[in-house]
């Protein structure tokens, strides 16, 4: 090499053999080390990234928004079907093999859609979407209209009561008031919940059917300008969005824990427990603020009040509605498409990113903004693949489809191919909506905590400012001033992640980076290029910040000798929630308490804790003394470090939902997409069931105790 | 007495002479005590009770509301000066001595008030209040229309900023905002704070008007429904009130001190110091609205937004406003009335009962439902005289003029007779508006605080039911869960017995019956008679209840042997205060604590605290022991009582604001209506300057230990 090329980075890979000698010259304090890197090795990583980092261009973002964003493309539709060949031709023309996995999957969309208040006055209500001037997206053909996916047919009339988000507390409320549902059809407003809880709690309340409005508090003018005078959601914009029972299995409702593949057993209709019980239609806040103002009853508790110029009121009635709501539940084609780099040195440990490509209708913000910086990384690796740069491990590239009506793609992709997943996934990164702003936030598996905080370190947006890092934990400390670090989150459900993390034990993390009024048009026909372009990001810029960070990430976990898993993290955080249990049991029932071992849990989570901090030091160890080893001298720990988090799998499954099987996270039975954390004790304790928690005490110990011996065998 | 005469109750004296016997039969302890009373008395008082509270009826006190709300009665308006002598003729029918004391005061009054936007359009707005259809009190010569007393006038044109209630930590928000106020007009909400602090704090920094508007999340539709179809305040209606400087001094702003009487030192206009320092006018949310739609810039935080069908915003403008007000400045006449009842055995210790009889329109609630039931205690004792009873003490009823300006009447009538009250008055009982519910509520100095309790367990609003007491219980858990009991208040200022308490050192108590809706039109055109009867008190059933409450609270002042005044509760609390300030001092400057002699404060405090048990044990056994003494052998320790409150009074007054002259309680600088108790001390600690937080220590032990010494000498 000569001197003369030094400075010039004439390719790739000189440059990076270049920084390694130089880090070798420097002394290891003074060589910035990645976690689970050498130090030789983290200075090559740390060109890398630079080089990856310098890839993404807004111009290539948006040429693929603008293909992905065309025209309408829900799950089944011809575009969306259409689409999936773009991405394999995409995969095809950056060099990475790709493969459809196409699986039919039960969907329903909707027929008829009539709702008419009937008294104390007679009105017909709009069930679609506003058309807003001088916004052409909405004359499109192809539009599913707006409506609840897995809401069943049904035709109703009954009179009104507004039950504020539709909560278990909100019932509880109800009750103090003396105010019954049963018999009745609830309005509830968007937020508070995952939607799906909203019907399943009122039926359980004897409700018959269930409208669900968007107030203007949650993302309406309360937020800042509607649409098109600004981001947020308008009058007549309507939140569409799936009414799944997800929390107890998602994916094709007619095949739990099978792939929806031809030939496979499918659940009768009436079989299927995941359908909402009762009818549910979402509507604008033009139309909620017609039921509204025609409730009398009791004036709803401040905290049910939203941002409508009216006196908000329970009833029941007068208001009184005919609901006629009727489904075309059919086969739809779900296509996933999978790109896939081939580690060079350890092709059998898989990274994977997953992005959904499925929209409700044109998916500008979700998920076309995600799905476009996960392209880009992979055109970056393949720019760095032909450069002469080769992952360690595997990398795949999945597009999903069918993910907002549940979750489906990822679901019956990993129901189909489980053992194989099972044995060679590393680890699941997932992008969902979320390259609309400089606020980055993530939820993972608390093994990745460290991981995900020097991710963010690591992310500068402007040239000499604060890092994502920084203006991360800024906005923690508005909630939390004494926070030292940013909160990365419990994963719950929501998105593509759950089949992985709770179904098969797979070590998962999902992260965005938002701004404000991203939300403004979830689930509408506004989610659209002019509104993405208008407000969300005009430059493209946070899409290549979010291309980088998502990069950067995916190389790390790519490339590092030692998988950046820190159990000893993941131990501290399962030994808090267990004190949490603990205390919340002991305040409900100090006799209840005492049945679970609560002393065995913790001394199971400290072992494995202990574990963690073990095999972290070898990790360091291993990392210290390379060189003189076999060929992959690291394959074993990080065989172990993959193989831990499938020991917190419990095959038989969380009590009455044998399809959620990690003992440490699941979605919550009332709160969707938010998470319980040691579910099997948690919800027990919740409802009182203390045999219930003794006995699932019992199931996480085990599992704790599993996974220990695999860390620090 | 003849036995078949016993279950008669033929007379209220005999009734009485056969309960004391019987009391004297049954032993003590199956006696209820009544606090201040020895056995036998109690019983007497027992049965008094029982006949007072008969005594007031729904009839009558409509009879008398009517009077009171026929026409506009603000100060100085013919009706006003009627009304004086219908109260007097009231008192005179009575058989109650009464006297005028009229005043002449300084009073503005509103000639033009325009506003008008200019940018970024043009629109006039409306001064006046709407005009609401079906109710014929608005078309009623002589309202006073939509104003802020003692604005001064101005003419002034500049943009609008939106600084939400106008408060200290709203300018501390702009602040970091970046955004000024200076040379603008700022737009505040009605809410958050006393009124007069919003014009206040804009001036301090920099601005040059203030609008201030009743956002419908305070008092309109946000809280219910709106006038004609409920109580509280429609798109119209707009809140007058004062803008006077009244935590410096309260009163005829020309004569702070002085009574306003012929010959007495005026003040010149421009020396004046309690005036708003800027121009100020209320309005609607009809026209607020205008004004914050007109608005750019940041959109305001979330505690900042209404409930308005806006997206709040701060601008500054485009909005730009031209304001002209102009103002009258004039003498008017002010008339208090005085109904005096000699008392028997204590003439010179006075029970003063006190509410106002001006209103800023009709005022049937504020305060023509609490001048009605103070009007029907004097008909009840009257009635009471006619059969035999004659007080212990001598009670006075006084109609107040003025209160709504800055508590004028109060004020200058204090000022005028501040050596007799100082040397004869017991206590002092103010009834404002408050006949509007059941939920009791009530402030006090601290050493009347188990008289409070006491006095609320006595009165039970249903029969068999729960007494106010109980109810006010409830209401106290729901904000505080762990309250043993409720709450009794300190008194800080926005009634009159400001004057009483901080000028002369009087014990004094405020309390009120409300219920939901009591404040929707609150110092509106529509605080009127059809309002009234339609949604606050239609069968003037808490009107009865309000005369039983005020009724029992006077007899039991007028008629208990020993003053039922609790010194060692007030020491415990004022020992709370002094610790809550040392907390904030050393939190905020550990040095500047040093500095307080906090340890000399509680000492103080708790010889104050062992006074006030050592008087209590001497006032139960001259209870136990009556009967061979002289004449009244109650009146040192009775006088003991009366004068330890005065002794709480620094000659010198407060630093800055030399008429609030009590050690322990007056209105907060920069709160208005809230107290600051321990005020030298505790805001000279909020404002970081010790040097003078370490003098007013001082200034408070020393009344503390005069007060100790007079309480046990």
């Amino acid at each position: 090499m000569k001197r003369s090329d030094f400075g010039r980075r004439s390719s790739y890979f000189l440059a990076a053999v270049a920084l390694v000698a130089a880090a070798s010259w420097l002394s290891a304090q003074q060589t910035p080390r990645i976690r689970g890197f050498s130090v030789a090795s983290s200075a090559a990583e740390t060109v890398r990234e630079r080089e990856l980092k310098a890839m993404p261009t807004a111009k290539a973002a948006e040429a693929d928004f603008d293909v992905m964003t065309a025209e309408p493309h829900h799950t089944g539709s011809p575009y969306e079907i259409k689409l999936a060949d773009y991405v394999a031709d995409q995969f095809k023309q950056m060099g990475i093999a790709s493969t459809k996995y196409e699986y039919s999957v039960l969907l329903p969309w909707p027929k008829e859609r009539r709702i008419e208040i009937v008294a104390p006055d007679q009105m017909k209500l709009q069930v679609e979407e506003e058309k807003i001037r001088g916004d052409q997206w909405a004359d499109k053909p192809g539009i599913l209209p707006a409506y609840n996916a897995y809401s069943p047919s049904g035709d109703v009339t009954a009179e009104i009561v507004y039950v504020n988000f539709g909560v278990p507390a909100d019932y509880e409320t109800l009750d103090k008031l003396g105010i019954s549902v049963k018999g009745k059809i609830v309005l509830v407003r968007y937020g508070g919940s995952w939607r799906g809880i909203k019907p399943k709690v009122a039926a359980e309340h004897g409700a018959i059917a269930c409208l669900i409005y968007s107030d203007p508090h949650e993302d309406g003018y309360f937020q800042g300008d509607v649409y098109p005078d600004g981001p947020f959601r308008g009058a007549g914009m309507i939140q569409r969005g799936s009414v799944m029972d997800m929390p107890r299995y998602p994916g094709d409702p007619s095949t739990p824990g099978r792939p929806s593949k031809p030939g496979v057993e499918r659940l009768p209709m009436d079989k299927i427990e995941t359908f909402s019980p009762i009818p549910v239609q979402p509507m604008s806040y033009r139309d909620g603020v017609e039921l509204l103002k025609r409730l009398k009853g009791p004036t709803a508790p401040e905290s049910w009040r939203g941002s409508l110029p009216i006196t908000y009121r329970i009833g029941p009635g007068p208001a009184k509605v005919h609901v006629n709501l009727q489904m075309d539940y059919g086969q739809r084609r779900l296509i996933n498409v999978v790109g896939k780099i081939t580690g060079a040195v350890a092709p059998d440990e898989w990274v994977i990113v997953g992005s959904h490509r499925d929209a409700w209708t044109f998916g500008a913000s979700d998920s076309v903004s995600g799905h476009v910086s996960m392209m880009a990384v992979a055109r970056a690796m393949s720019a760095m693949m032909k450069k002469g740069w080769q992952p360690r491990r595997s990398v795949l590239f999945i597009s999903w489809d069918g993910e907002e009506q549940g979750l489906l793609g990822s679901t019956e992709f990993v129901e189909d191919l489980t053992a194989e997943l099972k044995a060679k996934v590393a680890v699941y990164v997932n992008r969902d909506a979320g390259a609309g702003g400089l606020n980055f936030s993530s939820s993972a598996v608390h093994s990745l905590t460290p991981f995900v905080h020097e991710l963010a370190q690591s992310i500068q947006p402007e040239s000499g400012g604060k890092t994502l890092y920084d203006g991360w934990l800024e906005r923690s400390r508005e909630q939390a001033p004494a926070a030292t670090t940013p909160p990365v989150g419990a994963l719950g459900s929501g998105s593509d992640y759950t089949a992985f993390l709770d179904h098969v034990g797979i070590p998962s993390m999902d992260m965005g980076l938002n701004g404000r009024g991203g939300d403004g048009s979830y689930h509408s026909t506004y989610d659209n290029p002019t509104w993405f372009k208008k407000y969300i990001d005009p430059q493209f810029t946070f899409s290549v910040l979010a291309s980088q960070t998502t990069g950067v990430a995916l190389l790390r976990l790519a490339d590092a000798e030692v998988l950046p898993f820190d159990y000893e993290s993941y131990g501290r955080q399962i030994l808090e929630y267990i004190a949490e249990i603990e205390q919340q049991a002991t305040k409900a029932s100090a006799d209840g308490a005492k049945r679970v071992n609560f002393a065995g849990l913790r001394a199971a989570a400290e072992a494995f804790t202990k574990a963690g901090a073990d095999v972290r030091a070898r990790g360091e160890s291993l990392l210290g003394g390379a060189g003189s080893n076999p060929a992959d001298p690291f394959a074993e720990i990080n065989h172990r470090l993959m193989m831990a988090e499938r020991d917190l799998i419990e095959p038989a499954g969380l009590p009455d939902r044998p399809w959620y099987r990690h003992v440490v996270y699941a979605p919550g039975l009332y709160t969707g997409y938010g998470v319980k954390t040691i579910p099997g004790v948690r919800e027990a304790v919740d409802s009182g069931n203390y045999t219930r928690a003794a006995e699932q005490a019992t199931v996480v110990i085990r599992a704790l105790q599993r996974a220990t011996k695999t860390l620090w065998p």
